[in-house]
């Protein structure tokens, strides 16, 4: 029973990242999102293109990695991936974050969490990389189906969402494909800054 | 890429999920919580609490079924668990949802999804059944932790919250345990009129 009221302690925290707000809007314009929508947004689109995947997956462990890699988020904030003075000490608030958030969980779990966590942060094994290239693609379509209106925003130009290549090529060449011909397409209707 | 596309306009199809209000509210008592923040908060539940099931389960089936367990409501809209009205018609408005929604799929994916749909709805495999216990569990959280709000402003009381027995029980006895003090509690706190 203590154990379990660690457990419900945990799920009770992670209430808080339905109030952490991303740069993406909805695709009705109308608001951010914020990151628990988007986590399970991300799930959804593993569980969809798991055979998009490059290499061989375990989709239960993408999920995990994808369902928790937002929840240091609640302290350390949703870090814009074009902001740089934000992603200077990034690393540092979210390993601060990871500590308190995961040590709500019993002790074993804490670990287990924990290095998913880590695991999806590094991104260098075949989950991860399958993971991440999902996590930087499902913005792809918020902008491009908004009209770039998150990019047009903060002045974000082609090149700068070229660098999303490098990680979503690695976990998926089908959907680096297809990302970029989005890409293309954005800077062609005026979405895009070239 | 013609299967891709269809993936794809499903994923942008679900983004609707964001805009669709539930009756519980955020613990921090600010707004309802939606359906898509929702189905991550219980699938993260049921990555933290899967050792709480009382039959082997296949997590993976379990997060797919939680993950995509209320997408029919982007059309059939939430129906409120103690609306009498609302779930008469419920199943007939969320049938016609799975179809139109799950058929934006390519036919074998919408198949497979729509199965686990029907699998969750009838909540008769153990993996099923422990879905069917989480997705009963999460509202009492939200209940409790936030002095009754929800059921108050509905004119919730004890019995009725006591039919989420056997769905809760038939999942998970611990759960079940803890779940059953929770309500006693929140009669004996005045939060639930008994």
């Amino acid at each position: 029973m203590e154990k379990l009221e660690k457990q419900i302690n945990f799920i009770l925290e992670l209430d808080k990242l339905k109030s952490i707000m991303r740069r993406s809007y909805l695709l009705n314009r109308e608001r951010f999102e914020d990151s628990a929508e988007h986590s399970w947004h991300v799930s959804v689109l593993a569980l969809t293109l798991a055979e998009h995947a490059d290499d061989e997956i375990d989709l239960t462990h993408v999920l995990k990695m994808l369902l928790i890699h937002d929840v240091v988020e609640i302290d350390a904030g949703d870090t814009y991936f074009f902001d740089k003075k934000g992603n200077s000490d990034k690393t540092e608030r979210e390993m601060k974050a990871a500590e308190r958030i995961f040590g709500l969980l019993p002790p074993e779990q804490e670990n287990d969490f924990r290095s998913a966590w880590e695991e999806y942060e590094e991104g260098d094994t075949k989950n991860a990389r399958f993971a991440n290239a999902l996590d930087r693609f499902i913005p792809l379509l918020h902008n491009y189906y908004t009209q770039g209106k998150s990019w047009q925003e903060h002045k974000v130009r082609f090149e700068q969402v070229m660098t999303l290549k490098e990680p979503i090529e690695k976990g998926s060449k089908s959907l680096w494909e297809y990302a970029h011909s989005l890409i293309l397409s954005a800077v062609e209707k005026g979405y895009l800054a070239k």
